[in-house]
């Protein structure tokens, strides 16, 4: 796998069948910048490319799996002076638009089964890739995703327009996003949106990292793996049209909403702790 | 808001965020004729044009949500020998079709968020403007929806075709439809059709209408509210083109039924007891 | 064929495997009222049922295919003080919203080839009729299509949103929707809207008639025309989504426009010779 | 009802407004070659032309609903030397591709309503018939059903694609197409795939059978029947075409893995009981 | 290009960019039998796979492009005792849906350009064929397509459901499959179907196929590839939906007249010369 | 209209029911940079919100109506060491996709209805927004459209692969795209492409732009412009879906080939005029 650069968030590595991708930034709660999401949707494609690889496997560390985009981040591309844009619209379509219609595809049109290690909250951005995966496991019910958009002036993105209603049902999802309420473990348990939960205390993502991997091992034993690419195949035809066409209308929505100046006045609260995520 | 006439079945006033539509013939269980719904597509379209609301509430009073379609309004469009038709169909297409077709739209493109508070039972056309709302209330567990299309000689109206089977799954709409059976409160509540049960006792839908409002402004308290909107506009994009289609397809279907005479038949026959509804 | 009451604006007969439906109100331009679109819509239903029936061709009588809506009509409607309306809203449904949708939703859904005439100019929605036949033949090259809802305070009706830019292409179809000009012969024929002009003389309707029955039963000569019917089946479910989705979706945009009352406006300076269609 | 052929694994016999398929052949768990599947897809053929029939009822007998694909069959299609094929893609087209390409599309496309007595598992494509039904009644809790697609070098058949998402949630069938679990009693329950369990022991089949036909009898009573067919033609309408596109995609994604040779080793390691089905 | 058999209609080779495929049969018109289009499916999965080929490009030789399918292949799978059927829906699923839905499968989802050569007519299948073709050049304008489903009581098969609409409008395609009218020189020149003229007397196939070879080879001259396929992949996304969806409608819905025997008992007239294909 | 930067190479103006787009840099041919395509979504979105404003015009001046994107403008996000981006994907994300994905957006979903007048030639990009146009007027017979994807080893952009098709047929698009072919007057005007031909001498373009103003307003006279609007809705409802998905879909295939740099390489040859547009 050559060609790509390293990153001090995010590991990687080839695992058999498995082509495991994981976040190691606990002491941070795994929050990423704009770059870190994009290095993500390049390990996508290197997954993608590799005939060897037929299950994607997203695993975090600590506490949170990932506490969304990284406000230090946000500030910078504000506060960037190197940087001239000729408009704030030019801004936020480099730092933002440019970054989430692509990682959003690059899960949309995975061809390899994505499965994720769900080993505690996931929250915005990481919260919608999440969604996009095909399998979730959880190491306990202490597991919750938020989608925080009411709350920081923003619209829904990574494509949780489409996945929310179709993995939650319509009303619940609408309940969900217009008052900022977290999907906790009972509703992620009752959808069906988590296969199986490990059950392991919160302290050890390691060993529930470990366990997922054995039992996957387990589970493909004597399968026909190119079957389950094919099935994907299909499966995917389901709904990646309906994918495609929100994420376009997504980020072009969540635009103005940038340009208007909301999203950075919030984010900048919940830097400076004046607001807080609801949970 | 000016230009609109007075309902004495349905009041309505603005609240903040929220613009309240009430029903409020409890005495009648809040049944309703052909005008009483164009009434409630034109308040849909008040609502929508307001710039200070983000939110339409349904409400409604005493043991009923609402009975459905008035009978007696069935009735008057029969027996009115002041109004001439041509023949069968432009009567059904005056009196059934033109409204139908009219307050489902209104619902289906509803700008702002739908909220309804159930306080009781809902039947038929009203059952069916309670399943295209975005988010459900319910008062206690009496509550349930019965859409008595196979004994009314009828079919699925209201964009039932399309939310029911989403809402509730392909299997459960069938059997629900099919053999005239009621949702019920477990059914309603499994499949988060019902978002929160208030679980309040059943002779006070004041009180239940206010707690629902009271939790709703301490739930949207800190919200950008605007963003409930971008959303909606988003999540509105999945399912509008089935809706749209659906609505033509419903009404234009249930013309055959209106003029072989069978549901006039049905609702006659309700109307002097001799059919009940089955609960 | 019982049970249709008689239309004196329009015949109809069955001819072997042809249902002929004709217009023959030559001394008014085959102006239509409501009812008369009704009646074309019962006569559809009628040829659908008749198993004998694989063509249904659409015949008219004079100088004009049909004017389009009878302003004599609209005011009655307008005017019509026995018939008492709770709003403007219901007036328009009663009189616009539901026999549009009606008559659009026959056409749609005709399972029958559908076959126009073209003697002369059609215009609104006589002309929006015409583009949904399935085959059309011109008496001459005087023949023209105009849709003059800009004119008229009024938007596309009839399906014509969507079967203008499938039959004559999108840019063409705007040019001529936006400033109200008609589609004219040559248009007609370099689009293939015309499969065939039979390039007769004007005051020979009747002449033109009894040509293109002839000659369509020679073409059916020696077929297999259950063939036709399936092949009808299968053409049709390329567009019948798009088509049922934008016949609501164009009766209810329209009504606002009936309600603010421009048509009405509009229509009546027509009558009073005002305002001219332009051509 | 004339001109069809009788068949010793299936009968059918028609009882008022019921259409009653049954499978006959418990000592081979039902298990059925490619004949009889499209002996199925003839039987709902009869069924659709029959006016008296509303409902078709798909019934079984003894253990299992139907272990799926006889390995004998397609033995003897890979062995039978009297058919010279000219190439594997023909063999495959012929003794694969066409039967299931035409049971699912009589399957999608019926016109009554489909109920299905699950008297015990249904396996592969058998259980793909069962997922396109619209209404399932099980006798007891040890139903279950299992697509082993992966296990056999194949991919999702019988328009599974898109009902598995659909009825059981996207994130549930992934998890169990990919690693070939069966959907068990509780999965099929929770998500409302099995409208009612009848609660019987396992040795009752015709017990079963006969309790779910006494049961529909009386729920069918007093309805207007016709009106099961309207809804049913206008709930077809919601998937039609996503499953149409998805018959044609599976079938001709499938022969890949056919013509490759896997499917047949591992349907002959199954029979010479070297492989298992995974339950 | 390993694991694949002869056929002496057919032959194929690698030039550069570009697969050619050519008919070779032009003392029977290049008639082709079921086998023969399976092969030819075979052919463009061999394109497909070849990582050097951009350009698919079918040649024929003679006279026509091809005659369509041949008589003497349908009479061979009636005649045939050697294979018995179950019933005639086995023996027309196996002969006729089976090669069908596969080779229409095969062009819908062909990754490289499609081009065609059309040195002279096609007829039936090999026409649907030819209207999948991306790119069509013309040898002189005595080329037409005939598709004669209403004369051998048939429906439209290989995708002219979607494809001649689309590409020639709809009032044209219902004017020619409705009344069995080939698709000449005009036509297919003013639809901008054919893209050249190569305007070459008649008896010149090979010096036709030279000459088109030699104009591409200069058009991609320069060209980055890889583009080209981009570019297709893109551009198939557009109907590949609609393409798939009517390939399972097609040969479903042709099935039924298979069975009733009209089909069978025309191209028995059409080969003793009772019939004859309307030009 | 406040708050909206200046741009030195396009100018707008409000007049009347007009907004109107001037690109003012004819010495450079009207090459626009990433800067400037996002200025004319920005002047889009202006028009978007004023209420007075029912067309909005695009006129160009000089010789060219623009040669598409400006090579000074890619070198420059090439060479720019003051912005260090993490790797290829990011660069070619804030520069290309970014701006592509938006201003793509902006032609797709604008509210008014959007009139070219094309004075001359356009190219790349340029020439995709003049495909998105509703209604298009020539100068004269000089003008062409030029999309050089193939040559510059790029794939579709600015909604082309939707929008060409559409509007020129699909095997007339293939022919163009594939082989780098401009579409000239003649295929234009056939199509339809273009509405009216002003039929000007070239160095006049101020003239032409008066000339077609002044026809437009004219065109206008007497019109209803709210029902323009409401038409325009209308219609736009027809591609609005596919239009979203290939936004998406174009700008993430495009972005492997910037990132492979196949894009760079071919721009700086037109840069140093080793490679030529090929007309």
């Amino acid at each position: 796998m050559p060609g790509i650069r390293k990153n001090e968030k995010i590991r990687y590595r080839a695992a058999g069948p498995f082509f495991i991708i994981q976040l190691v930034k606990p002491e941070n709660l795994n929050a990423l910048e704009g770059e870190d999401y994009i290095y993500l949707g390049e390990l996508l494609e290197l997954a993608d490319k590799d005939p060897n690889v037929y299950f994607t496997v997203l695993q975090s560390s600590g506490r949170f799996f990932s506490s969304g985009a990284d406000f230090k981040g946000i500030a910078k591309a504000q506060g960037d002076s190197s940087v001239e844009y000729a408009s704030e619209t030019s801004k936020w379509l480099s730092n933002f638009v440019a970054r989430n219609v692509y990682v959003t595809d690059a899960f949309i049109k995975h061809s390899k089964v994505l499965i994720c290690c769900l080993n505690g909250p996931a929250i915005g951005m990481s919260a919608a890739l999440v969604a996009l995966c095909d399998i979730v496991y959880s190491m306990n019910d202490k597991v919750y995703l938020l989608y925080p958009f009411a709350n920081l002036g923003l619209v829904t993105e990574g494509g949780t327009t489409v996945s929310l209603p179709l993995k939650f049902g319509i009303n619940t999802a609408y309940e969900h996003l217009m008052f900022n309420k977290p999907f906790k473990y009972d509703t992620l348990c009752e959808s069906g949106f988590i296969s199986k939960n490990f059950n392991m205390p919160s302290p050890s993502s390691e060993t529930f990292n470990t366990a997922v991997l054995d039992e996957l091992r387990s589970k493909v034993e004597g399968l026909y793996l190119p079957s389950c690419l094919g099935m994907k195949k299909l499966l995917q035809s389901n709904h990646i049209d309906s994918l495609n066409k929100i994420n376009s209308m997504e980020v072009n929505e969540s635009l103005k909403y940038w340009v208007d100046g909301e999203p950075l006045r919030r984010f900048s609260q919940l830097g400076s702790k004046q607001r807080k995520h609801r949970l």
